[in-house]
């Protein structure tokens, strides 16, 4: 029989009742069928989170959207997933009086952390992207805030080892190469002439490795290099001036997908020739063509020891 | 005392004993508080419908997605929502066998049934969606298929007027006049030359409302009336040459999305002149622009009639 | 002909010599054919704002995503949409100075500034979103933050009137009631047995005019009246006990999406009583329904006056 | 010099013209930087596509959209985009007249043709999604269609080796077995009494490689063995006693997210095996957690092989 819960009377009772029973822990028990499980917890979690970069006073905001994961064992019927948001908060909500140095610091430090509390794990995943602005320099000479996406991920063994990633998106211009020289000869122009060819906005990801030791990457540096690998970087306020220069200055370096991403492997490798052969790099281009319905991309997945072959 | 419910023993006996009684209708009980409300019922119905144009011979196949409401008086607690689903089964699933000859006459049909088996209605609406596949002339001369939306809607009162509109979302490319003017003047080139400027996707929407009368709108010709107020119409294949023509013939046709409005808007005066002043008329253009992160938007709700004067 | 770009030593004279030159102004050219627009602007132009409520010391920042919109008459060819980005930038980048009350004044004030700016425009529309999180009393006694979405609109007309709008989007568990009775008959439980019914995520969003007087209405007071309409607010982290609390207080509350409706407009008029009768009132309820794969909703768009009556 | 393209009297002349002239291939110029890169292609791509099950009369239309990619050696500037645009249509386009008999093998086929035409491309990938609309039993005993998403993937060497996937995506509902087991004790209920719990709208993907052999893996048994992984499936109708029904019979079978994964690869083990240790099988399930805002997300990505051990 089902005892009633009286919804009046019974309520404060059953309150302080269920204080003193002993609940059970089903995701402890036995799973049927008993296969390990790749990645098990959370999706799309919102945490606010404040940044400060080494040596800078300003505290950035960031509305992080993160997704946190762990291995499962065979053995175990559920992960407790009430743990990963204790572990998200526990570590972000720090964060808003403790500012962290950077967003892939904070998602190692959660990470890490996941795998002290689900004993039964040996990996731990967490991902975490945040809208982010950052002042350049507007071409009308006036300094002003740009939006970008700031993505950071980091995966932790239990044998210790840590890896951390931070990337971002930019949306920047690319003018097609192709349509350029197909129109300089359709229209017999010379070849410093800027000829039209169709452009359009496109979005570019580019994601680094952190090492652990002391050459840092930061991610205002990334979204550098995305900006110079565009054919022209994009602003928010462009009076009619600055707009026609930017426009002209993007036809002069036409750009396939293909050439945004190599450029910006080529950066890279520039940059960061310090860093280590094993240092992941991500760098993936996609153009919302104005001439088709659908998007022209490329990507390349690789580490800086391959590109340096 | 809830009787145990014995999940081995008593379920056959219970699927027997519910065939009994008489369940209870909760939506058809008192409100409190007791306010009517505009619009209740379901969104995101995916549905599988068959259109057939009077004249032709093709079945065309509508993956649609459907919200359907009606108004709910202060005095019921609830709609019976699972009436909206049975008419959308009902009217969608008998157009797999006997074609409808347009999506606009399936929801109007689905509107008078609705305000049929919701007794307390007396206002019910229907919206649906579909990807629509038009054949084109590709700029090589070869035929082909490209994809657009087909926007259908309809309202029905209880007093027995109807309301239906059809309209469609296609995607072309827009050169920005501004950009050049500006670059017209920076280059010295002449008024007849064609410059170089930023050129982006564009997204427009037609919608007509389509009177029961004899003259028809067709969603085709929205269509035409939408590509002809771009710069240019896109096309999903392009060889070198046919993407040269297409870019320089965009560039002799610069438009804003101000411009795409008024040109749709121009083109629908004309093409409809039969059809009476009531007739609602829905314009937008939005064009996600190359040189900045945020798109342009230009919009007109009207009537001819307001066209006309 | 046209000038020929050079790239390398043209360049710097180009920029000097463009400074000179009397660039065209196309937008102010006369519109062919000449149809008044109803909006024309920007979308999802992102910004980074501080709001800082009346008597509280802490700053929020959001990240606001704004689309701007005037009219535009039939005689003018183009808007000039550089200045809805002006107008934003000087606006929201003084809150990060200078922190603005609320979300709604700070759209209120940049409807106002549209319409100085765009000479011609008779009509401004403003309407901003956010991520936003508010301090909840998690169930297990502590504190935590929950996130929310803020909506906050404006109108402005040339006569000098202003319409300020400010909503929350809410997430919230509802159960059903239906299946809650139909079962509670099925299992001869008793009437005041908490029985199984289906429940899931339901979305609700709660929007109000906020009047030019003394009385405000404040989005946390919103987000307050609609975690009431749902069957159970929900929260991040949840132990077994405050699940099975929440689970059980959930059942007890079994709520159509009519009724969060409904509840929320009751809680409206008794919260806004000293409210002018004027006042905009829009509710709306969506349920992503466990037991279907499409969602139910419910919506009144209103008055206090009509609500009143 | 740049040529004047008068739009008036040159239009004629110049179509004629370029008929004439050599274009530049501009993607076959060298790379600089010259690094290879992984994917290059296009995304997005909407096509109507025809499918006809071995055996089975009906022609099942598939909306599809599509992405294609090839790898590009470090030596060659720019993929040919528009190869995989003519690629695609092509294959699909014939579709419409002889259906294909599964959008794996269409995937296949196009796949393999992406690598003859893009004669520097050493891999290809295809990947496809469609909405999807299967027969099912409803609970009244009726006949209708629910909707599901296809996937289907082809992935393609120049070595002649080919490998191909095919996946759905189902949504159902789960009840959680942790609130059922701390309910039954907070309100001291026996073993077998159906207790309340939270449940919630799940999405679950299975997807599983498809080897050359006689072994057919068909989409309808995979959307069988999700919606049986479910604590139950979801119907677009149900009336009063059906919902109370299903929402008892969920009741009786409370799932993790976990278990519903386990519970798929249980059943693929089951009836798949005739099939090689080699296949690759891909789980996850998603669930929209009723008493919370994030989603509770588990996955496994194996072999055949894998799970057998």
């Amino acid at each position: 029989m089902l005892t009633i819960i009286n919804q009046c009377l019974l309520c404060i009772y059953w309150v302080v009742l269920i204080q003193r029973i002993d609940l059970p822990d089903v995701q402890s028990s036995l799973a049927v069928p008993s296969f390990k499980l790749t990645r098990v917890g959370v999706k799309g979690v919102k945490k606010l989170a404040h940044v400060k970069r080494p040596g800078k006073k300003t505290i950035i905001p960031l509305v992080t959207t993160i997704d946190l994961f762990v291995d499962l064992p065979a053995s175990q019927k559920g992960s407790h997933m009430s743990r990963n948001l204790e572990v998200a908060a526990e570590i972000i909500d720090i964060s808003l009086q403790k500012p962290v140095p950077d967003m892939e610091s904070l998602c190692a430090k959660i990470a890490k952390l996941l795998l002290e509390r689900h004993e039964y794990a040996t990996l731990s995943e967490v991902k975490a992207t945040a809208d982010y602005f950052l002042e350049r320099n507007l071409p009308s000479g006036k300094k002003g805030l740009e939006p970008y996406i700031l993505i950071a991920e980091a995966r932790a063994k239990s044998t210790g080892e840590i890896k951390k990633l931070i990337g971002i998106k930019a949306v920047g211009m690319t003018t097609c190469p192709c349509a350029t020289e197909v129109i300089r000869k359709m229209i017999s122009a010379g070849n410093d002439a800027v000829v039209p060819t169709h452009n359009q906005r496109n979005i570019s990801t580019l994601m680094m490795e952190v090492p652990s030791d002391d050459h840092e990457v930061d991610a205002n540096d990334l979204i550098e290099i995305a900006e110079n690998a565009f054919s022209s970087p994009t602003y928010s306020i462009l009076k009619r001036q600055d707009e026609g220069k930017l426009v002209l200055d993007a036809h002069k370096k036409p750009k396939f997908v293909e050439d945004v991403v190599r450029d910006m492997l080529g950066a890279v490798l520039k940059k960061y020739e310090k860093l280590s052969d094993s240092v992941v790099v991500i760098a993936r281009s996609e153009s919302e063509e104005s001439i088709h319905k659908h998007n022209a991309f490329a990507e390349r997945v690789t580490t800086l020891g391959e590109l340096r072959k």
